[in-house]
């Protein structure tokens, strides 16, 4: 097999290599799915005959790492806006997600991903029903994709039998490696104390992730009081959920000792600010959390609680929003805030070579157009990244090694048909 | 003279005018600065020879009204990001300032009107120093603005007669009407009694509106209460600040007198949702102003605390953050955001004929490309506009019966050699 062969050159880097910083001016050398090297200056070796990148009026740095999103759900981007939460889920959501069928996953999944790439996503923590198709989807796009089907209510022996196929699934199409699997219990209130045991088991024996909503309101913090009179962290712990590697998604109503138990069990938390706010879900404690040195990352939640995929507003509503709960404007920097939103993804998702420009990890990497007015003057990188940029500034993402856009351009995807196909769908059948 | 004319045709109009809400396809007739027929299906008459736009795919919408920013500010953006507030302001921002000549306002002015522009503000009232310089780059882009210039501290005479003088120098420019003027005494903690009741009696005499700070920190509260034993609010009112025609920035600190102050003399309040959060300074009580019919806009505030001037991130905010805050997500539709990001913000600024899609309304149109992967599904048009838009879709901007921005270009202006020039201005000298 011959070795695929990349170098970014000129470009300003933001490593998140705590060793390396940022590089005014450098270059980024890719061979097959890794980074090979990350010097300053020029690239002295011959490069011909490889795709070099020139990038100088560019920010290179790594893809962004949404932990909790539920893709497909684009198809529901805005429908019931603004309605009671029940009426919402009663009379608008669930009746049409009980139409959805695998063309309706196919081209949410679809639209998904191109608003993924455009704002910088290259990896995601995604739960949702038919996997299969999304995985599909994820594969087209080149996505890096943690794939958690979801297990809810009655019918949860069934779902995690699904589940444990997608793993088969996954594992045989191999994927570049680009698609692992995790076991998605949708939450402690919602699934009966049997069925999270029997979860539990079934992610220690195959060693799964295990992806979960946690806390996310008062109404289910009653309901588990009232059930088991303990906190749904609690609940984690006596079913086994707890001893698994868990990425919780919420977590906005945790008392002491439930952010303790997250502390102990090395439990991810997954800060969706946006969607908090916008469900009025609640402020979750952030900033006490980083404190304790809990592994916190972020996430979108899905488009019909937030209502985009846009990570760069995610990381400026998340430093805003602790701010503001905290009454205190020092607490989190933009550095820390960029870091939660890759390395600390990446560790949540167990990708232990990822988050980080350096040799040896995954080359995973957007560039930013700095030549923008939003982004003009730069005092700050990291606060223009977080602050300032609204996402539309990538440019170019490589995932896996991979340029999947190039000069704001897609490689290999007819964006053009798929966005044309999609608006076509959405007017006949929604 | 010979008139201009323009027909924006096939296209999705968000007219925001009540009786004729949205048109799925139709058209916009301009002449000279004003809205001619906004129409159904094709229009008519015969258009040869003049500008036509095919809005096939793309939202005609008001232009957004920023009412609250310092636009030249834009010089520092990020500038000591992260400090605390009065180690920031003395280290930074205040010696900075110092430095700050003719040449600093005009690149600041520069980047500041491309940056709106780019996200689809038409309209901004803008409060700085050195207006005449600010005033020229305005007029270089074709805002419509309202100027005023600080008054603050022991210099206030100095400055209210420079505001005077301001009054005329714009008068006699004419600007063909683009431009007006305000006076902005800073805040009511910031100046003397004596210096607000000159400044007060000034507006009155001369018919400008005030644009003011009120109450945005509970230092600001705590200074005014020492000193005088009231609030921010009742010190406008016994200085005869509040006589005037007001647009009160951010009013996060009111109480219930306050608010029925506000009620009472007809006072505009600019919500800055993002500034608000960001600096911690907490969550002004919005819903149940507008509940009191109070005329409530929208403003970015200034970038050294936002860091962006793009109002559509503005308006996202400002939904997210009164449901976090009323705890109910119910309250605040995206429609009327829109109508506070539009018509409200027309109103604050005593523009009457702006704010909606009209006949005899002036002609400030923005069109946003629909056919974004971040727009669709499009199941609630105004859901999208405020949720899930971030700005970058703005490819056409008309102010004023001209065509500003053009599929994305920008007209008469040359961008590309503003921001090489500012970006090596900012390298160089700062």
């Amino acid at each position: 097999m011959i070795s695929l062969k990349m170098l970014i050159k000129n470009t300003f880097i933001v490593t998140m290599d705590q060793e390396k910083g940022n590089i005014e001016k450098g270059y980024i050398y890719i061979e097959d799915e890794k980074i090979r090297e990350v010097g300053i200056g020029e690239y002295n070796e011959e490069v011909k005959g490889i795709k070099v990148i020139n990038g100088e009026g560019y920010c290179a740095m790594p893809g962004l790492i949404n932990c909790h999103t539920h893709a497909s759900m684009t198809l529901l981007r805005g429908y019931g806006e603004g309605l009671p939460l029940m009426k919402w889920l009663n009379e608008k959501i669930w009746p049409m997600e009980r139409k959805f069928e695998e063309k309706h996953i196919k081209i949410g999944t679809g639209i998904a991903c191109i608003e993924m790439l455009r704002s910088g996503t290259t990896t995601l923590n995604d739960m949702y029903f038919m996997m299969p198709e999304v995985m599909k989807g994820m594969e087209n796009f080149n996505m890096r994709a943690m794939l958690g089907t979801t297990i809810i209510g009655q019918n949860w022996e069934k779902q995690l039998s699904d589940a444990i196929d997608l793993k088969e699934i996954v594992k045989k199409k191999n994927n570049r490696g680009l698609l692992t699997t995790s076991f998605a219990p949708h939450s402690p209130y919602s699934l009966s104390f049997e069925a999270l045991r029997e979860v539990a088991q079934a992610a220690k024996q195959y060693k799964e992730n295990i992806h979960i909503h946690v806390s996310e309101t008062t109404d289910e913090l009653d309901i588990v009081k009232q059930k088991y009179n303990m906190t749904p962290v609690e609940l984690m712990v006596k079913t086994g959920i707890a001893d698994n590697k868990v990425t919780a998604a919420h977590c906005v109503h945790l008392n002491n000792k439930d952010i303790k138990i997250i502390k102990e069990k090395d439990i991810s938390v997954i800060y969706n600010p946006q969607s908090n706010m916008k469900l009025a879900s609640g402020t979750p404690r952030i900033i006490e959390m980083l404190d304790e040195n809990i592994n916190v990352c972020l996430g979108t939640d899905g488009t019909s609680s937030n209502n985009n995929l846009n990570m760069f507003e995610e990381m400026e509503t998340g430093v805003m929003l602790q701010n503001l709960f905290y009454k205190d404007a020092t607490r989190i920097s933009s550095e820390k805030m960029l870091k939660i939103a890759t390395i600390n993804g990446a560790k949540a998702l167990g990708l232990e070579k990822l988050g980080v420009l350096k040799e040896g990890y995954f080359a995973d990497i957007i560039m930013i157009n700095l030549n923008k007015p939003n982004l003009i003057p730069c005092h700050d990188i990291y606060s223009n990244i977080v602050f300032s940029a609204n996402g539309s500034e990538v440019e170019y993402v490589i995932i896996n090694g991979k340029i999947v856009m190039d000069n704001g351009e897609f490689v290999d995807i007819d964006e053009e048909r798929i966005l044309y196909e999609s608006n076509k769908f959405f007017k006949e059948s929604i």
